[in-house]
């Protein structure tokens, strides 16, 4: 027997998409900025990162497919604004972290004001990359993906959950105050991811856009659900942060509320209804979608 | 005599406007967003601030006959990135300053993570107006606007010009290099101000655009050459902001580098080049636009 040459190779898809983002992310970042800002803005988001977020615009993006260009741009748009929310969230006046991807933060490398600024260049140049005045993106697919990126990144989105965070250390949150949350702080990007890589086609079926949209509202939680179980099971050089600080900040997690064991278990539910809500898009091909799930739900960092 | 029917009325033009521009933004500013994250994002825009850029973009926009709706979104996505830009400015790892329009200054009132967090959603929230879902403004003029916006707010606009603002604390620029600073950190922005009022239009002749832009670059640097000026001329409650800090702070500014009444002399100047630039527009009526040049010069605070 032949290996079948139709059979998905998930980690090659990922690599090639890795070397594809990380090319465009190098040669984008920071670039015409002055130097003092342009090395912090590149420190924060070159050479390091899982690019989940890139990945599922990629997948989503080739799944519809649609233009390629507008997909390269939301995933790199999406990485600037996670990376520009790790800035910020760690500066001493938020969680005060000096550790991340296993590097010095960036206001610890380069003072609290570079870290600061370079946090909010890369949001607006999140929204630069969105809008090329070249001609490579329709103004159409621009305006919709600028409309999707910053809905999901500010008060009702990313800085809404963060919000709610910050007010919510040592507080009892029940189950359905925890998942509101973090379906603004985490999922909100991570459901644009999805959405922005389907925004790239010219036309998306009802079907298939609540499809990703159950799909991606299932994997941002699940995304968290680990997080929370991470924080508590790995340690911080398999992490590249510090470990166990949510237990230390005294802040609600998925395993606070749930218990270890059941907190796994719903991150595997969640895994499972991201998968059926692919089966219930009119999509062909939802191997890079799917393999996605598996690695957000099955990481170990 | 009576009096000239035709006769424009600068000051009635600016309270309408300005009318108009505070009712939008008290309707939309932090909408939706958790209270934690509402309040401090409505007490940094609402209530205060001359409203420069929002009034320069109506004036735009209504000499080149462009869209209402596109006019006032990019007035108020202005005004949020302005009032952003001075929310982490004033933080205590850039300017520290504990005064602003004569309140407390948002970090001082809600804290600094509030600050932060505020501040990052005002961005985001300008790139949510400038692309409505409703149809309001159509993608073409969204992503336009959007484009100007990014590239005006971020590394290679007022973002940057900050970046350079902050790595010449007690070093001696000469005028082209503290020129090309204001040039992004406060230039950057009132020139989008101007053309993003353009670009509510269909179409502008090139020769329109290069006026406004020749207009909008003359008098960024005015503004930026008077709040020098105003600077160690005026008191803190005129200003409604702590006089004089520059000079504490051993900033350049066109003060300390030409002197007092040299300054005052290049600001008349570029005021003559901003009122000679509109002459050669292909624009009927011109009087908002060079109302506000006037006003920007002749401003006591």
């Amino acid at each position: 027997m032949s290996a079948n040459p139709l059979a998905f190779d998930a980690a090659a898809w990922r690599a090639d998409r890795l070397d594809e983002v990380e090319l465009a992310l190098s040669q984008w970042v920071g670039v015409g900025a002055p130097d003092a800002l342009a090395e912090p803005m590149r420190y924060a988001v070159l050479g390091g990162g899982k690019r989940i977020r890139a990945l599922l615009a990629f997948a989503a993006q080739e799944a519809v497919q649609g233009e390629r260009e507008a997909g390269l741009r939301a995933a790199c748009a999406l990485e600037l604004i996670h990376a520009y929310s790790l800035v910020h969230d760690d500066m001493p006046c938020m969680d005060n972290d000096v550790l991340r991807r296993g590097k010095p933060t960036v206001h610890v490398q380069f003072g609290q004001a570079s870290a600061l600024l370079a946090g909010d260049a890369l949001q607006a140049q999140a929204f630069e990359l969105l809008t090329p005045e070249d001609g490579a993106v329709s103004l159409a697919h621009q305006a919709k993906l600028c409309a999707l990126l910053a809905r999901a990144a500010g008060a009702t989105g990313m800085a809404g959950g963060q919000a709610i965070d910050l007010a919510s250390v040592g507080i009892a949150l029940d189950e359905p105050q925890l998942r509101q949350m973090h379906r603004l702080k985490t999922g909100a990007l991570l459901q644009a991811s999805v959405l922005m890589g389907a925004a790239c086609a010219n036309a998306v079926s009802d079907r298939t856009w609540n499809a990703l949209t159950t799909y991606a509202d299932a994997l941002g939680l699940a995304f968290q659900v680990v997080d929370d179980v991470l924080d508590v099971t790995a340690d911080a050089v398999t992490l590249g942060k510090t470990a166990g600080k949510d237990a230390a900040n005294d802040k609600p997690t998925y395993v606070s509320l749930l218990g270890l064991e059941p907190a796994k278990a719903l991150a595997q539910r969640l895994l499972e209804q991201a998968m059926n809500a692919l089966v219930d898009s009119d999509l062909e091909d939802t191997r890079a979608l799917a393999a996605l799930a598996q690695l957000v739900v099955q990481r170990n960092s």
